[in-house]
């Protein structure tokens, strides 16, 4: 398969409030350096689809209120890929407005969808399994979605159920979905990952222009007028305002609602390359570098003493001491100070509110 | 007594270390709105001598590095009476170099001599007391230290034994000086303050210019030489560059041990005006007002959940978000963070290295 035909969408319209104060409403998770690695997580998304997505195929679905930040932090995509949503409609909209405005430029086009604040720590066999999966849907009218094993009881994700028996696709590691389960309690993960063909939801799919504009044919007809009828200004200096205009009357559904619990050609590819949604601060400390005492840190000039298991992230420029913690949040951004337990992160929104 | 010669001689040239990062050597304790009052201590200890000293009667001894501050914090104090040590000799030159001064100008002048970075929560009855200090100098020879009553088995202080037999004294309530004592330990602060007779040593002096001028002749001649010498400079364009090249010549010896231990005419004034020398975080907790959970916070943005005992400092403008800690300071000042236990806070100078 020639790749001239790969896209990537990049959902970047999220707020990361469980994040407050590194995550704000004005710079939320996808536009920072969370890994204190000198790239955003917005930038690493764009950077592990080098050699599989040229940049002028890379498109970011955004609001406008983020449309400066995208533009700074991803020079390199063409500003007319830099789609704006006027209010948040969930997933399905956004990927139906990417997806016709795709159309219209590249019928044949193939595309990865992504989030755009999550984390690969295997950024290699991501591209493995990335170009595995577009060949699948380059010849296929498959819908795929990337399946993680699952290492933990995790009860923060969604998991697939696939369907194991299906013995011709086993071959290419790509299995039939049996069905989706919503994020389960301890006892029910616990239980999934007894069972190998339960896989964690990572919200990437992958599929062909003309099989997802077609599920939505089929299953959102709503949502399909819509596009369908801004064909005509997609790709013009009237495409914004249309979209403004016409973009609201969207239902509020999400793309698993909408298309995938209810098609039929719906597969999952398992992989393995350290994916995580990076949802919480506990989940952030898990990945990050740690030192003996189960310390993250992000920042040049941090100073511990007697603390473990804290998670720390601050500024460059910042110097912070702290003696004496144990199983803490200090995170510092601009002008806020939190300073939270972690096994309390759950209540940062009430923070911050 | 008329009040025209009475003179407040300030010491302002300490560094404040054990408050870092709320006070650095840049700007160390003595110019900080320590209390969050809008006053920082050296205004603070001006004020408390409002009508008792005319502010052209205001002396303040710092070092160059703070004479900026000085002049900002106070500018009701003429210019020239901000004199500036070359370097740190303790306190015995810096009394020395600022009595010689004053006697040149004023030779009945009448001297309280006070650090700039005590807290005293009861001023109405400061001045009463000083006042009275004064009247005594004003007609005796006099050396007067103001003595405070002790609420606790204070380590951190030295103590005075006053001589309670003098029943002469006794009545105007000032007595003569037994011993000055040493920073006890526990089990010894504990005996003296079982006797009536221990003060803690506030560090605050009174006496007229000719009785230390004579005492510094008679007990450190080595001293009283380079001021004599230097009078004929006093007060012109001079003075700074003779001091410069003339002060760093003075033994580093403190009041204490060049006068106050040797002369016979010493005296103790009990006094309560709820005094402090704040020296510590701990002991700014006691001062400062606290909420029904034990917490002082100076910050104007800080909210604070399950948190108990803790010193919270920050700046007006910053918000502070803190969950779960149970007798931490916690401080921020420019670019600095500290979060430390309370119980830990004598390490303080060692994190800040």
């Amino acid at each position: 398969m020639s790749r001239e035909h790969n896209h990537l969408v990049i959902m970047a319209g999220g707020v990361g409030s469980r994040f407050w104060p590194m995550s704000t409403p004005e710079c939320p998770k996808q536009f920072i350096d969370v890994m204190g690695c000198g790239r955003t997580f917005i930038q690493l998304t764009v950077d592990r689809f080098e050699g599989v997505v040229e940049p002028q195929n890379v498109w970011v679905v955004t609001s406008e209120k983020y449309a400066g930040l995208v533009k700074e932090q991803l020079p390199q995509v063409p500003e007319g890929n830099i789609l704006l949503e006027p209010c948040r409609r969930n997933t399905a909209p956004c990927i139906a407005y990417v997806a016709w405005r795709i159309k219209k430029q590249d019928p044949q086009a193939n595309l990865v969808v992504a989030p755009s604040d999550h984390l690969v720590l295997n950024p290699e066999e991501f591209r493995k399994v990335v170009l595995r999966a577009l060949d699948f849907t380059a010849e296929t009218d498959a819908i795929v979605t990337l399946g993680m094993k699952p290492t933990r009881p995790e009860t923060g994700y969604g998991y697939i159920q696939a369907d194991h028996s299906a013995a011709s696709l086993r071959n290419k590691g790509i299995f039939r979905v049996d069905s989706f389960r919503e994020k389960p309690n301890l006892e029910t993960a616990k239980e999934y990952i007894k069972h190998k063909e339960y896989y964690w939801n990572s919200g990437i799919f992958v599929w062909s222009v003309n099989t997802i504009v077609n599920a939505l044919r089929i299953y959102q007809s709503e949502i399909a007028d819509i596009f369908e009828n801004l064909l005509p200004v997609m790709g013009t200096s009237k495409e914004q305002a249309a979209i403004d205009k016409e973009f609201p009357k969207c239902p509020n559904i999400s793309i698993d609602y909408a298309v995938m619990e209810k098609a039929d050609e719906i597969f999952v590819m398992p992989a393995d390359f350290g994916w995580s949604d990076v949802g919480t601060w506990g989940s952030l400390i898990t990945l990050a570098n740690r030192d003996a005492q189960g310390n993250a840190v992000v920042g040049e000039n941090v100073q511990l003493y007697e603390t473990r298991n804290c998670m720390v992230h601050t500024s460059q420029e910042r110097r912070v001491v702290i003696q004496g913690l144990d199983g803490y949040i200090v995170a510092e951004k601009d002008n806020t100070l939190l300073i939270c337990k972690l096994s309390e992160e759950q209540r940062i929104k009430e923070f911050s509110a």
